[in-house]
């Protein structure tokens, strides 16, 4: 299933995406109408959602709609870095050492916005993209091992990790170039776990302006998704709606020679295979 | 004023410490009973609060309520490092080169807990604590000059920044040992921004088992208040409720020759002057 969240005349609303359209859980008898809701109850929401929308007509085209972020605000948006071999390399090149552990950092959740929006480049002057296959935490994990992990994902979407350069270097925590106001595009939709057969086998890419500049597959992943879970979870509690971006592969600005970085009016495209595409202008 | 969260027969409730009591907003004429939303409206809740409490006996001894995290889950949890001057020196023994910029990370809100509760230990052998000055955020910051900084500050709290030292040093960027479930306790309750004449001059302590370990006076910030706001507000909009620990001073037990850490039993204690004291017993 595709779940949405996207504007309508009465505020934020959830939906189910069908086709070319959406049906909206507030006007059929849906017993969960918000995403979070759907998330932390899980199988049993989404199976209810699956008996409530049979042979229920589309109330919108999905072409008419502004999406919004599928998640809004979670408690967590954590990110690994350097989790591609070549995205490892080209980063050494700038100065950044190859580290034997999961390298994560946070984006604050004030960042996330919806999978059309504008990124702003605010007072950056190196402005870069980073397209990232999405998790999206569903039951909640805690000490939880590789081969258990698949269990507490309940779903997946599209993340563009837009990046600060300058004031991600600023210091070697990242933390203040990673998380600029828009700079969390996300979406379109979140696919639910089910409908992914192979999330370690998935084509991932960025386009600028219609260029390819990073293809890839999540299969080239150094740390994979499992031990991702496992190794946040044996620290602290991953609760339902935290969203973990699972890494970008080479072809960042950064690392051309030289480096190239976002314009004013760039169109900015990350899509992924069985996931979707998100599409975002920059500012100006 | 003084607002806490408390745990009632009824769930979590939001009350204004008077003497050695609470009075307990859901139990008055109180337009404002939640403390985010208090938070989100600012002066205007404080007024009708201070109206509204006028000749009202308290409901609770404190001495008799257990007394819940002040905000359970803002969008951010913010902490800067290496802020005091010897804080840095014994830091940058233990290898953390020092930084010309101010050092963020993030502590996850997941790790939040009350002022009394118990730190759980987790897998870390490299229990540590931090005493820090802590600041609740009120009216929203984006691109607020030093000169203005106060203006955003709803309120100050203390925070107890546990680490878990052998993870925190997995990758250059903290994350992994700064956010161990339960290794955030904060409290007692949100002194009112009004009540704190000089937040730049409160002695702030940390004792272990009634042994003084941290001493110090927040004058000795490397960087103050109204710079980390303005250098926070430069990259990205802080919101009502965000919590920012604005660093710890020397003495941590990591940088002790040789180190000491934390043992179950530990009772760690955390005060600083005009807000209050917490005090965490080490699980075990």
């Amino acid at each position: 299933m595709k779940l949405v969240r996207f504007e309508s005349e009465s505020g934020p609303r959830t939906g189910v995406v069908v086709g070319d359209g959406i049906i909206d859980l507030t006007k059929i008898n849906a017993p969960y109408t918000e995403m979070m809701e759907i998330i932390v109850a899980g199988q049993l929401a989404l199976a209810a959602i699956e008996e409530a929308i049979i042979d229920v007509e589309p109330h919108r085209q999905l072409s008419s709609t502004r999406l919004l972020a599928p998640i809004h605000r979670p408690g967590k948006f954590l990110a690994i870095g350097m989790n591609y071999k070549k995205h490892q390399e080209e980063a050494a090149r700038l100065g950044v050492a190859e580290q034997a552990k999961q390298v994560w950092f946070n984006k604050q959740t004030s960042c996330i916005s919806g999978p059309y929006d504008e990124i702003d480049p605010g007072v950056t002057e190196k402005l870069d993209y980073e397209v990232e296959l999405g998790l999206v935490i569903g039951k909640p994990a805690k000490g939880v091992t590789k081969e258990n992990a698949r269990d507490h994902i309940f779903g997946y979407i599209v993340v563009n990790d837009v990046s600060a350069r300058d004031w991600q270097f600023h210091t070697p925590t990242f933390t203040m170039g990673k998380s600029f106001d828009t700079h969390g595009p996300i979406g379109p939709w979140i696919v639910t776990a089910d409908e992914v057969a192979d999330p370690q086998n998935l084509n991932l890419y960025c386009r600028v302006n219609g260029d390819i500049r990073q293809s890839n597959n999540t299969s080239q992943m150094v740390h994979d998704i499992d031990s991702q879970i496992e190794y946040l979870s044996t620290a602290f509690t991953l609760e339902s709606g935290d969203l973990i971006a699972t890494g970008t592969p080479e072809g960042v600005g950064v690392a051309m020679v030289p480096s190239v970085f976002l314009q004013p009016g760039d169109i900015v495209n990350c899509e992924i295979d069985c996931i979707g595409s998100i599409e975002n202008r920059v500012k100006g």
